[in-house]
C-alpha cells in the first residue's frame, strides 16, 4: 500500500479521486496498462454492437427474475429476465443467446463462493447488448463496474416480490463485496439461517431480482441517452493490483505492498 | 466451523470424503439443496444440448488463446480459443456466440479481483458445448469444477508459448484460490513486478493459455467419453456455505461456523 492510502475503506478512498464520471471512465478504459486496440472482426456474427435494446420495465423484470431463481438460480435468472423480454420484443440476436447455459454461475460459480452470480450475470447482459471495451462503446464496461460497486455497498435484497415464497420478512444486509461468500455469509450469519434453509434461497432469488432491477434502470437510461457512471474506484490505479476497495476486511492491518511500477 | 473441520486446507480435507468421482458428482449436484429440475425450453434456439464438438489441438488452443489475451484479455482469449476454432469446424451456434463480449471478465471482471477470468472463460465454454445440469448433462459442470481446482493446485503457467514477447523465464506460482487478485498478487510478488508490467501481462496471457490447454484436454476426453471428474470438494458440504477450500487463508484460525440446517 502507499503511504496514506492504508485506510481504503468507504469514503476515504473517494477522496483520493477527483469528481467521479469522467474520471471514472479513464480507470476503467486504462487499468490494466492503458493500452486500447480498435475492435476487430473476428467472425461472429452477433458480434456487432450495440444489440438493439428496447426499454423494459424494472419492476417487471425482478419479478421474472425471482421466479426464474427457483429454476436456472442467480446467475442466469439475472441473464434470462432480460433476454426473455428481449426476444418477444426484438428476436435476434437475443434468440440465439443460450442464457442457460449459465446456470453454473449460482453459488459464486459451482459453489465456489466466488463473483455472487447476481453481479456475474447483470455484467454479460450489459456488455452483451452495449458490447465490450474494445468496440468503442464504454457503457457496458461501466455499467458492470456501477453494478459491483451498487451490489457491495447496498443493503439487499432491495426487491419484494409481489408473491413471495416465504412470507416473512427477510433481513437485509450490506455486503461490502460481491463475492457470494461474504454475501451469502453476512446475510446468514444476520439471519441465523442455514445454507439449505428456504429463507436464503427466497433472499438470493430476491437478491438476484434486486440487481436485474437495477440493471435495467442503468440500461433504460443509456438507452435514453441519460446514462451518467456512477463508479469511483480502480484498484488498480489506488493500489497497484486488481481488487476490491476494502483491502483490510481480508488482510486486517497487514495489508501488503504492491510492487511499484519503477521495479518492472 | 464444524469439529474436526478447523483445517479445511490441502489433504485434510479430502479425508472427509470417501472416493471422488462419483461422489464429487453428487456433491456438485445438490450442493444447494438438492433440488433438480428437468430442463425446461425457454424459447431460445441454441438452447439444445451438447452443442456439436470436435476434438481440438491443446497446443494450438493455447497459442491461439496466448496471442488472442493481447487483444481481448483473460477471459474473452480462452472462451475465443475454442470458439474461434469451431466456428472453422462447425459452424453454428459458435458463430453465433459473440465471444468478444466477454472482455469484462478481465482482471477479476472490470479489474475488481473476483474470478480469474481464465477460469471464468473456461467455464462458460464448458457449459456453452456440454449444457447446464438442469439440462441432464453433468459434465459442463464437473469439467468447470475440475477447472476451478485444478487453476488453485497448479504452479502457473503451464504452458510456454513457441514465440513468447517476454523471453525471460518466468516464476511459476500457486494460487491456492481461483481469485484473480490472489493469483495475481502471490505472482508478483515472487516476481517483484508490478501489474503494468510487461512480464506480469505476459504471464496473464501464459495462464491464460494453460487454462485453455487444460480446458481442451478435458473436453476432448468428454467427446472420447472417458471423462471422469477429479474435483473432490463441496464447501457447501463440508462447511455449510460456498466457498474455497482453504478457509483459513482468509479468516486465519477464526472461521466463523455456519448456521445448523437445524436452525433453518
Amino acid at each position: 500500500m502507499k503511504e496514506g492510502n492504508n485506510d481504503c475503506k468507504g469514503l476515504s478512498r473517494r477522496k483520493m479521486l477527483i469528481g467521479t464520471g469522467a474520471l471514472a471512465a479513464g480507470a476503467a478504459l486504462t487499468q490494466f496498462g492503458g493500452f486500447i486496440k480498435p475492435a476487430m472482426a473476428t467472425g461472429g456474427k452477433t458480434e456487432k454492437w450495440p444489440w438493439p435494446y428496447e426499454k423494459l420495465d424494472p419492476a417487471k423484470t425482478a419479478e421474472i427474475c425471482y421466479n426464474e431463481w427457483y429454476r436456472v438460480f442467480c446467475g442466469a435468472a439475472v441473464i434470462n429476465s432480460v433476454v426473455s423480454q428481449l426476444r418477444e420484443k426484438v428476436g435476434e440476436p437475443y434468440t440465439s443467446f443460450p442464457a442457460d447455459a449459465f446456470v453454473f454461475l449460482e453459488g459464486g460459480q459451482l459453489g465456489w463462493g466466488t463473483i455472487c452470480g447476481s453481479p456475474a450475470g447483470a455484467n454479460i447482459v450489459a456488455n452483451l447488448i452495449i458490447g465490450p471495451r474494445i468496440s468503442g462503446a464504454h457503457e457496458g464496461h461501466l455499467i458492470a463496474a456501477d453494478i459491483m460497486q451498487w451490489y457491495s455497498e447496498t443493503a439487499l435484497p432491495t426487491f419484494t416480490p409481489k408473491h413471495p415464497k416465504i412470507s416473512a420478512t427477510l433481513p437485509t444486509t450490506t455486503s461490502q463485496s460481491p463475492l457470494c461468500h461474504i454475501s451469502v455469509g453476512k446475510w446468514m450469519k444476520e439471519a441465523n439461517k442455514a445454507l439449505k434453509s428456504p429463507e436464503r434461497k427466497d433472499r438470493c432469488a430476491r437478491v438476484a431480482a434486486s440487481t436485474a432491477y437495477r440493471l435495467v434502470e442503468l440500461l433504460n437510461d443509456w438507452k435514453d441517452g441519460k446514462y451518467e457512471s456512477t463508479s469511483d474506484f480502480s484498484c488498480a490505479k489506488e493500489n497497484g493490483i486488481t481488487g476490491q476497495f476494502n483491502c483490510m476486511e481480508c488482510h486486517g492491518n497487514d495489508v501488503p505492498e504492491a510492487p511499484s511500477p519503477t521495479k518492472s
